[in-house]
């Protein structure tokens, strides 16, 4: 079914059509549009519950390209690379390189604010996978334009592994071992050697502690200490796991 | 295409009927074994792969269940609701009654671990999800069984919130809304009134203080100041949405 509104109909013709989806796909049209509202124009009728099916949704697909393109990786590698998959950063980057900015109906002062532009961008994102989705109930409508990206950007963070948020990557990684989060303690060095030094992180899970590392920032130090941890832990699986 | 072993095909199938599903049904027998297959028994061939894609799809039926069901419910609630549903007490708990134990093979010092059991438990059921996904790239397979038991827990939770925790609700929120986690500061309280009392957390997002509570041990004072947390920013959500 259209929608009412046949100038709206024709600006998501226009955007399915960017995505390479014939126009006469089985889409529920009314659900795309509530993926491309934001809740400055409607209280009630925005894209907020299709998002939390959407980012369900890409965390799926991200994962059925790793498992059907990566079978010798380890599952830490696959928690790492998926976590750069799903970042407001990817995301919103995927957005804009399908125009999304121009479909998305925005009110008011979010209008003006750029700052949080990645992010209402990424959550439009996710809405929109959610109403393709829940407009087939599979990934049919997704997988074709979706798998290509997360294919590529996969190979590019294999080669590159300084793309990884260390961060990310090890919360993903304890969350599916542990279904605990790994905590951070930080303190400001009182005479550091070096402006790169002025704070030390020290990562810690069940008591034990992970790693540690330095950094001009609060953010840069845990990124390090982060380092440390994940690569000692995704070490030690592939070591296990092949028994090198 | 069914297993080479008469056994243990047999004993999938059995699994199967219990699911309630047709033993005709496109099952990749393949993928079932492996689900059904601890890292004890094959440091290769075992579960791992197939839980990260099946922690996925739970998390996506949960989702699901939730959209059809709840349109009314704010995004917050749905967070609370869906950490209790995908937690590894409740998938271990629908593992048992699916008697998955019966099917698990486990090997060495695993098989008297009983701590153990209710992670491997849940693990082992998240891997027979990604399995049954990945027979038919649909979750035709998963839903008419998987549904009927998130409606009625969702509806428990719905009536008695006290069988919320807190803790990972909050947790869903703070990521689903600002992609960070909250950060909890607990101090030893030096003269408590009572035993209740003998610790105080805070809980903190973005250098704002969300709420505290205290308790009688560093997790139940953290799950006392989540609660505070929880239920002012749900409040919030709610009011702003609504205009109230």
């Amino acid at each position: 079914m259209t929608l009412a509104y046949p100038r709206r109909q024709r600006q998501l013709e226009n955007l399915v059509k960017k995505l390479g989806l014939p126009t006469k796909a089985p889409i529920k049209w009314q659900l795309l549009d509530l993926a491309l509202t934001h809740p400055t124009v409607s209280e009630s009728a925005n894209y907020e519950h299709l998002e939390f099916v959407g980012d369900a949704v890409v965390r799926l697909v991200a994962a059925i390209v790793l498992w059907e393109n990566y079978p010798h990786c380890s599952v830490g590698e696959y928690a790492a690379i998926r976590s750069v998959l799903v970042s407001d950063r990817v995301l919103a980057q995927l957005a804009r390189s399908y125009g999304l900015e121009l479909y998305l109906l925005v009110a008011g002062s979010a209008t003006f604010d750029k700052a949080g532009q990645q992010s209402r961008l990424a959550d439009a994102f996710e809405a929109v996978l959610g109403a393709l989705y829940l407009s087939t109930n599979n990934l049919d409508l997704i997988r074709p334009w979706l798998d290509p990206h997360f294919k590529q950007l996969a190979a590019e963070i294999r080669l590159d592994p300084a793309k990884l948020n260390y961060k990310a990557a090890l919360q993903e990684w304890t969350q599916a071992n542990f279904k605990v989060l790994p905590e951070y303690k930080v303190v400001e060095i009182s005479q550091p050697q070096t402006h790169q030094e002025r704070f030390l992180a020290e990562v810690w899970l069940h008591g034990q502690k992970l790693g540690e590392g330095k950094g001009r920032s609060i953010k840069a130090a845990e990124q390090a200490a982060a380092k440390v941890a994940f690569l000692t832990l995704d070490n030690q699986e592939n070591t296990e796991l092949t028994g090198e």
